[in-house]
């Protein structure tokens, strides 16, 4: 299965629309590029709607958000969706302002999302939206995903998806993707990628590339994405420390392994576990 | 020839005004300096004109445009016009949205360019352009540059520079550089580079620092900017593979031997046709 | 003291709100992770207040302004004030634009800095800033600081850093540190530092943080800033020659350093002279 999906993002070379922020912006482009898809920014108004209509997938990242950027998030994620083409959302820092909070729910009310990648406390705090009418979930989970409380994490990721109705990635030491249904577990990444500004954000762009390559499998895509960025972490954590290298030397080798993996690669190295 | 403008740049550090995007204006700034040029970065419409003042160049570049910053490329480009300072477009994605599109024919219209430097998609955008009263130049030639269609594509560089009465410099698989009279075909690079964000954009710049140390030869300077920028990467993409390296690795090596190209490394390594 | 001050910055991780510009803001974020910071980016004015009162420092930068985020700058500044946080400036381009000069007096005028950095030039122009309604001082001091006129330019600091009540360091070939009573002169750094965008503003992150994480001893937290700045600097300039590399590889190798150094190596390496 996500050897077919990796498949598709390199054979398609999904152009993917990204309204971001400008501080990870140009990682999230390369990383794009690295991984088989194509980026292209803009956040004017009088354009969005155009850019996202040549594209695959549309990007949204609420990181420097402002309010100009906000109209424009909404008009391209209402465009997207009248395409029919998946729109994803990192809401970076939800919980830390008003604004963010309140951008994040917004966009949740008036856009229809296919994935929403956050870590857990960023996720919490969407949880919390009542959009579509509906209450927030509890979220009662401890803030760091582990052995311990993984069970009752994947539990509350896979409410969290059915009172959403959208996909919903968590990242952390570990990562969790559920469809509602499905919830896969996957176990990539390294400790060291925290040190570097911006994985989170790449990973979002990722997804974005691997969901427009394979519209059908939106949950099996994001859950492939989440692991290739984890495994490209690792093997570029072991460089890191092979070279005596330091987290700038990290974040070039995370986007070169990005270049390279591929289905081999993601089968061999890929640390997955599908829940029903 | 070549030999003297590289060293033109070397020994009068021409410093640059870039109004540009913000995902890659970090790699034109290195690339910048790298070249032996000095970036400043500035676009808000109280400043500009001041900040072209001290400059030897001005890069205008479309990415991420918004209404704000448009009005500053116009201001600062009338202000490079009357200081008699040489003006550079990049019209990154014309033809991608109708707000693109308007603003490159509009820059086009207002203000007297030294080089327009885009891929064939873009620069086939900018020739239909009604720019001083004359009608588009007909762009029946190929997307796709290579050595079945170069004759046809040097005399369409040929005629919208005389057209635009500006010098052309067409990027791609094969570069083409045109004043209208003379043209280069430049055959360094390497595909890979497609693969890394921000080639056009960094070259643009570079074509900016060349031009602003080489004013009365304009078209020689874009094209050695072109020809150092191929090299560089040519050089990139060997040092990556030998490394086993990745896209991100091949980012740095690429402002790396910009940072070492010389009169003598251009010399020897450029691949530079002149036609009459 | 210095080993006190670094070792309190990687055991508080002090969270740096940077208002800056999108020049090299990525960078910014990844030397404030490297040294032991964590970074947040926000310029909104409905939520810069909010996000400082969550920080332990904060940074405003000046290039890239516009007259949106200045509005945000000092409406931050003035809650950094309120809630006693350290607010660290960067007048980036002071003197080259009204505009700048402008909003750099407005900002002394209006918020309380605990430390200015800036080159020589623009500190200058700081210094002719009626801050306080006291004259500004005397900038006869060359532009270039070195051995030969260190005497005077260590005494410039010291009057501009009484007469404006902050923490003033400047830095270039030499730097300084003074809080207009005591003085550090830093010798650290290699020359190529200036081959690379972003130095200064990067610095000047890490001295956000370095003081976020050391209130009681501003002046000595912004010298072992500086200190732990110039000596990554010589470490990435002696990997860079040695192993042939240019100098985007200098950036790479500067923030890697940056993520190494550690109390003994800043013990070590520090080349710091106090002058009463």
């Amino acid at each position: 299965m996500f050897s077919e999906i990796i498949k598709n993002v390199k054979n398609s070379t999904p152009l993917v629309h990204n309204i971001t922020n400008y501080v990870t912006v140009n990682d999230c482009a390369n990383i794009l590029l690295a991984c088989g898809g194509s980026p292209i920014m803009a956040d004017d108004i009088e354009e969005v709607e155009e850019i996202t209509s040549i594209c695959s997938a549309l990007v949204i990242n609420i990181g420097t958000l402002n309010s100009r950027t906000v109209e424009s998030m909404i008009k391209a994620g209402k465009k997207a969706n009248e395409l029919n083409i998946p729109v994803i959302l990192d809401p970076v820092g939800a919980g830390a302002s008003k604004l963010r909070t309140d951008t994040a729910f917004r966009l949740l009310d008036e856009v229809k999302f296919a994935v929403v990648r956050g870590n857990v406390s960023e996720i919490k705090v969407v949880g919390r939206s009542d959009a579509g009418g509906i209450r927030g979930v509890d979220a009662s989970v401890a803030d760091s995903i582990s052995e311990e409380n993984i069970d009752e994490a994947v539990q509350y990721v896979r409410s969290l998806s059915q009172k959403l109705s959208v996909v919903v990635a968590v990242t952390g030491s570990m990562d969790i993707v559920s469809d509602g249904t499905k919830s896969y577990v996957i176990r990539n990444g390294h400790p060291s990628m925290s040190k570097i500004t911006g994985t989170g954000c790449m990973l979002t762009s990722i997804i974005g590339a691997y969901c427009g390559a394979n519209r059908e499998t939106i949950a099996e895509a994001a859950a492939a994405a989440v692991c290739a960025m984890g495994l490209s972490g690792e093997l570029a954590y072991e460089k890191m420390k092979k070279n005596d290298a330091g987290t700038s030397s990290l974040r070039t080798y995370l986007i070169d392994f990005m270049s390279k993996i591929d289905a081999e690669m993601l089968k061999e190295g890929g640390k997955i576990e599908v829940r029903q």
